[in-house]
């Protein structure tokens, strides 16, 4: 015997979801079905609008209610400087920190040839005609993930963008606050070491 | 800044699903927001139609899209057994099993005064009134989880209906199959042994 229809495709559709595999799903289904009316629609109501309501800022790339962005069309952010993220969580990240006024970019992912994922596919080619448009950007800030692929992903555009004259900058690498030297990796402990700061 | 309300509407929904939190619900809410839209909406979907489209089953409360359920209603199953379960996935399981075709009762829940759960609370009326009704029935087997609510809620069960004559029964206790003895708790080994079998 299968599980009535109506739930054996809740089961389904939870399954697709990343690192949720069929015992949770099954779980996660049985519980929804014990839910409140009121919050199962909600739930599926709040699935629809996330693909309907929200799109892509055709300056930035951020993720959006409104086109422009908040952010591009604040008058009060600093226009001389944009920080590259790879993913809109990564814009959330640095607004929660509060400190930077300045403006976003994002990527929608990294250069990744082994999958197949070259300048064409996320958003470099809208950055480059940004710059060129606009004359108030001085410095471009790339906050990539320091994997193997976020930095040949800011190498490429560190060439691609210097020579217009434009300061390219990235985060400092180091020890996070708060963590243990002694389970540091090698290649951080080398990065904290060459960025060593005067105090 | 906040995520914009679409998105966090979504990451509020999934972080009502049992043992999901707040980043795992960021994680889900985004994924979500970058699958094909044809999988979101039947996602969407399936929600509501879990709400909508299934019922319990009016005569031994299974979770089904028809009343009375495939099961109740079918007429090669045998009239004369009816296992009490407390979740419909517990029909499930023994369905799968293949190997027993009597009736069930699914009683949503257990006694668990505690949380103030009494005999009003869960499906234990219906079951009455249906052995009075059903002259067929000759056997009750109580299939309830060996945890100490459920224990009780079959010593309850069991006081109500063997006056009429029935026989009541319970699954058998005891080492489960593949498992070691070593590891095996106080209470499952002396079970084990009490129920000992002549081969």
């Amino acid at each position: 015997m299968q599980y009535p229809l109506p739930i054996a495709r809740l089961i389904d559709s939870f399954m697709k979801l990343p690192g949720i595999g069929e015992k949770t799903a099954t779980r996660l289904a049985f519980y929804a079905m014990d839910m409140p009316k009121e919050d199962v629609d909600e739930f599926a109501q709040a699935l629809v609008d996330v693909k309907e309501k929200l799109r892509q800022c055709s300056v930035c790339g951020n993720i959006t209610e409104q086109d422009p962005c908040a952010i591009c069309s604040n008058p009060v952010r600093d226009r001389s400087t944009i920080m590259v993220v790879e993913e809109a969580k990564d814009v959330m990240a640095f607004e929660n920190m509060g400190e930077y006024d300045g403006l976003y970019h994002v990527l929608h992912g990294v250069l990744s040839p082994m999958d197949g994922i070259g300048p064409e596919q996320i958003n470099i080619k809208s950055l480059i005609v940004r710059l060129q448009k606009n004359d108030a950007a001085k410095e471009v800030i790339l906050a990539l993930n320091s994997t193997p692929e976020g930095e040949s992903t800011a190498m490429y555009i560190s060439r691609l963008i210097k020579p217009a004259g434009l300061k390219v900058t990235r985060l400092a690498a180091g020890l996070a606050v708060g963590s243990d030297i002694e389970y540091a990796n090698l290649i951080t402990l080398k990065r904290a070491v060459q960025g060593r700061t005067e105090l």
